[in-house]
């Protein structure tokens, strides 16, 4: 019989450029039990995009409510657009013994730390070397290079908050790091304040 | 470039019978980073036991001394003989970037905590279930009934310790569990506070 357990927010932040996004995808295929949360956003729906399954779409009136009522265990302000982590979303995969993945910058992560009384694993991803970090950027997009360097200067500024993190994984390989950052999720589920059955287990065993 | 990282201490403990010894030997085989240390003892030196390989050989006197001066990050005594975990053994591992593998139980656990400040990762192994934990006791030794009895009563009492550990392993299949207990392992290697080369790593990257 399976121990009970209790979920646990993964927080996954780097730099633009650092290969996060393929991370969290790879996480997302392999693993299961672990899934984004809906996120609460003022900007209009896209086509094809459905209320509370791609974000529960709402009006900044409703937005600003929400913080005020302390809804969001981290939100933000991204091209006049407002996005929030609603704590019920996240915490209702939590309660059910799933994992919620977070990809979020480091002033997300540090919300969402304080929200959740620090009961967070979180990893911070480091590209190998600038070469590499300057042939990301430039390989990925359409971008004036005034956009790339802007992008560059930017993902520069964010790397100095590595050090606020639990865990911290390199880039130099995409499936050498999805594999890393999967070993640190699978190690965390293993914690024991986390397995909440455990009491029940023990006390089963003793007979 | 490797990361320059600070080795860690892996304590692992377990109700006899649980199945821990086959772990940590599992372990030592796979991980060439992860090794005993070598202990300090009073008792008399066995044939084909050399002093410095096997166990550090000292007088009643020497490893009172010793316990005096601060020398143990853990010390038991076990028919009649002293048994101690020497710091200086352990740091000279830990300095060079390899693991040290503690397997101890919850009151030498108790012991390293204090003396490291909690920076240890400690593991609780369990065994599935309390018919499996008599089958194993019985299966092991040509004791007396009387003699397994006393073990398993013994085992029930240790038990009761598991929420004192950072993770908690069910040992339901050997390999699986050898597996968690390496998964846990590599995570903590991952952690960012042992990992004392990011710091140079980041400002190199930054150019």
């Amino acid at each position: 019989m399976p121990i009970a357990r209790r979920g646990l927010v993964l927080v996954l932040s780097s730099p633009s450029g650092a290969g996060k996004t393929t991370i969290a995808r790879g996480l997302l295929a392999s693993e299961p039990d672990l899934s984004l949360s809906v996120s609460a956003t003022t900007r209009a729906p896209r086509a094809g995009e459905v209320d509370g399954r791609d974000y529960r779409f709402v009006s900044r009136e409703t937005f600003a409510h929400m913080v005020e009522q302390d809804a969001f265990l981290e939100h933000a302000e991204v091209h006049g657009n407002r996005y929030g982590t609603m704590r019920s979303a996240v915490e209702s995969v939590l309660a059910r013994g799933a994992d919620v993945l977070l990809d979020i910058d480091w002033q997300g992560a540090n919300q969402v730390r304080r929200a959740m009384d620090g009961d967070v694993a979180s990893v911070f991803v480091l590209p190998p070397s600038l070469p590499e970090l300057e042939r990301r950027l430039f390989a990925r997009a359409a971008d004036s290079e005034g956009a790339i360097r802007r992008r560059l200067s930017n993902a520069l500024g964010e790397m100095d908050h590595w050090d606020e993190y639990d865990y911290v994984v390199v880039n130099e390989n995409a499936e050498a790091a999805l594999q890393q950052v999967r070993t640190i999720l699978h190690a965390e589920r293993l914690r024991r304040r986390r397995r909440v059955g455990l009491r029940d287990f023990v006390r089963q065993l003793k007979g």
